[in-house]
């Protein structure tokens, strides 16, 4: 199984590709979101990783449109817990940590270390697993790097302080994309992705195809649609059997829908 | 009237105050958003301009999250419309313009003219407005900017080429903000956000609540609730008349839901 990721080894995505299919996959990391869905739909891939929300940070919404637009399918989900470590080359202690490096974003969801350690300044790099690579190089222009456990491991760095991250309840939720479909057994997640006739009520209506048949919503967003200022397409997931009653909803919706997409049903992918 | 914006002056921020109050406001600028915020909580402005939404970027998730915390109200809103100009020093001609600077997002919605001058360089500066105000100052590293035609006027530049967006149907949407509620007069917009119970079915009966009393759903946003991982709140807006069927929706959804909270009611403000 080859999949893909957008950054460097040791990344989340790294830890969800794991999560999704055990530590035996071959691993293709590309380094845009572009260059992901391309790997995937030009074949260099089985499948690839996108993540798609944080649980603190909310969608990445660039990932809905990118995922419309591909023509893949989502194929399974998987939720990573984000923790953060710092980690040095092997042999380094505190005083000599004067700089830490790792991605803005991780830099903001570890105020409170930053802030218990005022003298240790704050860089901002590309990635965060990059910079436990770059550090390990040793011509990184900081001490030391935050970063998953995973990056440690892989890079040969070891661990000074552990789960340094502000808040515990940190997870990031990854779609599994590949080229073709899956038809899961049981109850699935489904996303969908449709627009609607700009008339009150419509969005009120096309909800109501689903909780009829006691199909649960998850989750709604709206992104703008390019030339229709203040015109939304929805992306929906919604959680029932797939082959009856959603399938039964989505019917019905294609009637109320302008234009209509089924992006996957998929189940949960959790090999522990 | 004192009118507070993030940004410096001729940016579409300040556009949008004189759509909404006139050119004879008073402008106070502030760098980030949460001073912005501050600058009327603390009663330095009377009124804050909060872009929320563009028609092709999509909503300023952020902004949700700060005009919740912040304890202001909702009085008004104003949409302006994105038109870029390319603004050199006076007498500047084409074949000097080596490079063009502007905020990364208007180089974005630029790729259209940034591909029709491939030998022009693209530079990413923090803001459009400002890109201009230190081309003018003369120690810039570039020779041209991307801004508002506004910009050009205040600091003295020349508009080499107008309307140089790639779509011109760019509109970005702005609240008018302030530390009172005010009662608009016949049909409105309302902007609530609120919680609900993670049982099947909640959402669509929230929505319901407007939807039998024919209060159109206007915009739905969703945002991560920190500490709660894949719980939502719900920013709503909807049209109607505030004083009757809105406020008994409200009423209605407040039984439903865990917080509940009306950012304001308020029309569409433009002097023109």
């Amino acid at each position: 199984m080859v999949v893909s990721i957008q950054g460097e080894p040791g990344s989340f995505s790294h830890l969800a590709a794991r999560q999704a299919f055990g530590s035996h996959l071959e691993l293709l990391t590309r380094r845009t979101f572009d260059e992901l869905f391309r790997s995937v739909s030009e074949g260099e891939a089985d499948r690839g990783m996108v993540p798609i929300e944080n649980s603190l940070a909310g969608s990445v919404h660039e990932n809905y449109d990118r995922m419309r637009e591909s023509g893949l399918h989502i194929v399974g989900e998987t939720q990573v817990r984000v923790r953060l470590s710092v980690i040095v080359r092997p042999g380094t202690v505190w005083p000599a940590v004067k700089r830490v490096a790792s991605h803005p974003v991780a830099l903001r969801q570890c105020n409170g270390f930053l802030r218990r350690h005022a003298g240790i300044e704050a860089v901002p790099v590309y990635d965060t697993a990059g910079s436990v690579a770059d550090l390990m190089k040793g011509r990184a222009g900081y001490e030391a790097a935050i970063a998953s456990s995973l990056a440690a491991e892989l890079y040969g760095g070891e661990v000074l302080e552990a789960a340094v991250e502000d808040n515990p309840l940190n997870f990031t939720r990854f779609w599994v994309v590949a080229r073709e479909p899956l038809t899961p057994e049981g109850v699935a997640k489904t996303s969908i992705v449709f627009t609607l006739p700009n008339v009150p009520g419509s969005l009120y209506e096309a909800l109501g195809v689903f909780a009829s048949r006691q199909v649960d919503l998850c989750k709604l967003e709206s992104r703008p649609i390019p030339g229709r200022p203040w015109e939304y397409r929805f992306y929906l997931d919604v959680r029932g059997e797939p082959g009856a009653d959603t399938a039964g909803a989505i019917d019905e919706l294609r009637a109320l829908s302008g234009e209509i997409q089924v992006l996957g049903s998929y189940a949960d992918l959790a090999v522990r």
